[in-house]
């Protein structure tokens, strides 16, 4: 593949994501995270692009809310990005280990990122960003902004000066540091270990691959959308 | 072991839950899930209760929020409820088939569940219940019930006519029941399809063990407490 086409149109894999979105939620979109993936295992893939701003009614058979990313593999049709980031993880020990503790504890971190950040990530967005000017949000963000930042401190301390979640690279680092590097967006700053850890995510080729074709793949703004 | 004592004082594995909790939250507490999914495959298992009011400063170096379950199995400690029940489930092909498709599809509803609902549920829970006397969440509620009511409907629909989310029963329906019968302490209504889907759920053996051995596990109220 030439440098400036990071997909592949002949490649089995596909992953849907949308065609154009605005400028803060660029590469933020939640296909990165499978592209990631894809790219920390050298697995080529093509990408289909949806229009987020109108979702195609057929789209909602695949994916029950209309989100990206879906995944294809053949006659397997897949959504939830972190589902699809551990199906390409089985596919690869660097990824994930194939059993044992391991295994089990990578899990763990994968589900704690989803479960017990990530909804706390997307409240915060929610009060700082797509809610701003509505009062509501106005009032909730100090108490939300402190739940934030206690959470985010008692991760930092079962991170200690670990590199990784359970020591060595895995999925679940992909899945964690995608959604921490959301909070760029907002006023939360990370505790020191927490931004070293997502400058070391970051850093990685397969990320800076991922992130790149993310961008490539957004189409210049459509008229009478402000940039 | 006797119909009484749900739990096995000498079974390996060790389930983490809160000694006692105020009344609209017994039956949710969150080691439900797993003692559910052992449940399922007959495993026994003993718990270790800790206090919710005054978490023990220990138990954050298990856990990292303080929050329960963990779970214990030799040397292994894992911790956020889907991990274990993923964890449980790979011992277990009635609860998760072991290769292929079905596989993946049920992990892609057991993220689902967990990324997609749960998130969406505690936010309804948080408005109508937890800081239901707050002006934020006054103002909060209209919109949020709607995102709500929309997400459900969504499911429904992706559900269909089937028993179970992928056709046969699985960890991630474990998951989802679990996560869905907690609107029951708010004012949202269920879609008739999801409100079957629950009944099913709650109706399995496994499921009522739990839930039995879960409230047996609470201590009477401690006094100055209201009940």
């Amino acid at each position: 593949m030439p440098m400036d086409a990071p997909t592949d149109a002949n490649a089995e894999i596909e992953v849907t994501g949308y065609d154009w979105v605005p400028p803060f939620a660029r590469g933020q979109v939640r296909d990165l995270r499978v592209r990631w993936a894809l790219e920390e295992i050298g697995q080529p893939y093509r990408t289909r692009l949806i229009s987020a701003r109108e979702r195609p009614d057929w789209y909602y058979k695949e994916q029950p809310f209309g989100q990206v990313p879906t995944y294809r593999e053949g006659d397997l049709l897949l959504f939830e990005c972190a589902a699809i980031a551990l199906h390409i993880a089985e596919k690869d020990e660097r990824l994930l280990p194939r059993s044992g503790p391991a295994r089990s504890r990578a899990l763990t971190w994968l589900f704690c990122a989803m479960n017990s950040i990530d909804p706390y990530v997307m409240n915060q967005v929610t009060c700082e960003l797509f809610a701003r000017d509505d009062e509501w949000a106005t009032l909730r963000r100090p108490m939300q902004t402190e739940m934030m930042e206690r959470r985010l401190r008692q991760l930092g301390d079962a991170l200690g000066d670990k590199d990784w979640l359970d020591g060595a690279f895995s999925v679940a680092d992909i899945l964690m540091v995608a959604t921490l590097r959301t909070l760029a967006n907002t006023s939360i700053v990370l505790p020191d270990g927490l931004a070293a850890y997502v400058a070391r995510g970051e850093a990685r080729p397969a990320f800076q691959r991922a992130l790149a074709a993310q961008l490539a793949d957004f189409i210049p703004d459509p008229e009478g959308v402000p940039a």
